[in-house]
């Protein structure tokens, strides 16, 4: 049973958001992924949004660009804890209009926001709020961090090689 | 029966949003006002954005700060025209906030935006849609014109008296 | 006899621009395109302005970039609903001189602004402005919106594929 | 015993994340509040953060203003959700120092970025996280979107009167 | 006669446009005033700037705010150098608005921008292109630069004393 | 004999500054173009500065990127209208830099400050502050606006050809 | 004989300069004050920035606001290390111009630039940088630092009681 | 002995970076180079950072980008003078959030801040902190500027030629 979902405004933004699909694969966290657009299929977020939480899934991460109203139009009908990914789209403003469109929501409806285009830490975020509850995911997320820190003490060899 | 329904995200941005209504009046366009909140009352949403066409509701005004989803997520059900009110609520990061989550919207779903706290000129757009097959209001507009001329002169005079 | 009339500071603006001809092209609205440049043909702006709607013009587009006036310069002389497309040129300060010039009008004079380049939302908007009164245009525009979900749909079950 | 920790960087942050403490004592869920300045105090940062998950917290709440370090530095070395609470301090340039400082975290330290000064949404957050795998917190959130509902709905009947 | 018009969008441009006609006197330049609306007296502004500099006028200064367009089109249609004032107004967006409508002209129509309300700046940057061909004035700038020295001179003795 | 002086900050800077030079011979009018810069030549800058209006030049045209001094500096020195081109250099941060660092000169020094690498402006804006006093300038401005409007009128046939 | 060197463009900036001077006293470091305006007083700029070295100084703070050029010009002509202050003058743009001004300094002249009004921390660095070379001083550092690390424990023990 | 530290947050910003390893082996001044990461090491960052005044390191350069927090993070942790870079990363927003991330520093912490990927300048300011009590290095600044002031010189001669 898939933990966490995974939307998007647009196929186009599938790119991106690939690091999130493929980080919780390595945290072993099963995942769905599903197109759905604020702006485009209001039908389908209602449902998406509503139900999400009695199919089992603990986390939502929502990903989309310029105007972003994915993650916030989902925080606003689930209880679930959502993830906001700015991704920096084509006319997009510097990606100034997806950060601020996901960031700024107002009180009683938050968004959980990472960097622009940080799918990578949406989906390590997602893992870190099953790891809350879940000694193994916890324990996974330990070594993960043991890995990047293995990562930096190595390149720093290199460098002085 | 209505013409112009204006809505707000919050009792909060009516101060900013009665320039929309009172402009309407002058133009005796009737006006229908309510709080619909994109996050905390989605179902109002749906039901308001997919139904006013069918009232009789010819155009829409919708106003709101910060993350301001709720022009957006109008315009994504409603066929009409939606414009957007970028409102500078306490919180916003001076204004940029709810500007580009109104103004950027995706292709295929329209905002029409106007300056930040404009809620004066959405109503004199909205008017002026209606006076694009009304010539009773296009007529009217076309006074109002005057009029700014007249007390732009006005003040050119008190300037040199 | 065309009912949205649009113009462009430069013809350097055209490939930004076309996408609203080609959408209301698929709305089957006929189009009057020019180039008039608030900068560099005064008279022409004052022409076009004060006529368009003697003409049966019912909606304009302005595009332009940098500090873009033509919008509003439009706007100032026209009773019609204008709306302002920024466009981001070569020397732009990322598009922001442009979104600014044509979106922060002032009291009394409103400008319909959209996206960065976001002239094919222009076009929709001078397509629905019109389906306000034109029932057979404002069923265009709710079929429109159901192709935008089909394409989403599709989308997504490719995603699954 | 304390689920949520809630740190800031100093004293003057208190009346900002005052809030975060309020909605999560409605949510009952206990809460413990320090501060830890990560320029000032890096011991005790260094204490708090590998320890946190070991004395029965699941989630941590890091308000700072200016270039706020704080959440990131607990992030780096914490397994835990941790989410970042941006304060628009008294020498910030508009709130886009703590904003930028805490939401731009590179690949795989993630910090769950709230709206500026949005102390309230991080306790909601928090809330939504452990609601995650307690069906009572989650329940007690469906309870309060249902709140943030009534209110619009009163408000709007209020505007009606 | 006259040598500088001062145009504003508004009277209430006033108290900041003041400090240029202020400025001027101090160097003996006659100064004509007046008010003109680039979007609410258009005809106003087409005659003023095509009729500038027939009458004597030598250099224009005009100040806007918001999505200012009055240097700009003034710039336009008279061949006299135009020096732009931004004016940081109620609704502005912290003043950008009209500091980038009014410098970042297209090629071919260029307006001498100074600082964001800098109309002190406009006045002298006027005689300072009158004092290019009029020894006099030039004589008086020099002095100007000489009492500013004194000033800091002194506030520097008064530091120290 | 020259009477405008075109100065930049650095040999980058020419590509861009080129458009000066050309544009004012265009116009007949004598340039004489040095590199001086504020940061590398003190002295150099000290000399032409203080010396330029002794030598018959009527105008300076300074352009600099990043954190833009040169075009503040001259008109600390020099009783002459300055006008400041800002470079967007190579490590600019989007122009900004150079654009605020020449703009927002404090009272009693004025820098007429063009767009964004505008030095074509910055030709022509010399040519008016020649022309205010010199008859057959300002009849080449005129002339060029000619030529100006021409040019659209003929990309406007060419549109409907 | 004093060690730092303190210069500001103008007196209005005395209010947060004052705090570099404090916090030297504290470290018992003398400190030279002046104003020096570089726009204003180009040959004392000259003559303090060429000389300082040979006076004994070993570091200069220098602080101005909106087009802050005295940082980089006193940078350029001196071979001391120079801190820049960017102080948020009345007419600046949100202090973004002084910041900018300041920090984005041309390759071969660095401003060790501090934070929006940031004085306090002007006067601590310019104390690390004698510390460097001067062991006493060094330490005092070393126990300043003790001393805010003892402030953020004091109030952490007040908000816990 | 090495008197200049030169940390970066990853192995990505040598290619900034190296210009200030350059720059200081022409001032022969012995440079360490490491990867030290704020939020992948902190064990490291912390043992580098309290120890590295003991070792006989005068100055620490350290360069990230993004939320970059080393500079400050150092910086609270030693007692010598931490100059920062910028670093304009992939993902960065146009890189201003390292520039307000190392900048924005609170009081009692200072970071020196250069441009954006101004790694030469942060060289050459570690060698005037060097300089200022080491007269040989203050000779080769002294120099370095002669330098710099001879290639404006050539380079105004190659414009003439």
């Amino acid at each position: 049973m898939s933990k966490v979902a995974i939307v998007m405004g647009s196929k186009s933004d599938l790119p991106v958001m690939q690091d999130a699909i493929d980080i919780l694969k390595t945290f072993k966290i099963e995942v769905e992924v599903d197109i759905v657009s604020a702006h485009r299929t209001p039908d389908k977020l209602y449902d998406f949004s509503t139900n999400a939480h009695q199919r089992g899934i603990k986390v939502i991460i929502a990903g989309a660009g310029g105007a972003a109203h994915l993650p916030g139009m989902v925080a606003s009908m689930s209880p679930l804890p959502v993830i906001g990914v700015p991704v920096k789209s084509s006319n997009s403003i510097d990606g100034w209009d997806s950060v601020l469109s996901i960031l700024q929501m107002p009180g009683g409806v938050p968004v959980a926001t990472v960097a622009l285009n940080g799918a990578k830490n949406a989906g390590i975020l997602a893992a870190q709020i099953i790891g809350a509850s879940d000694p193994d995911v916890l324990e996974s997320i330990l070594m993960y961090k043991e890995g990047l820190k293995a990562k930096v003490i190595d390149s720093s060899k290199d460098l002085k090689a």
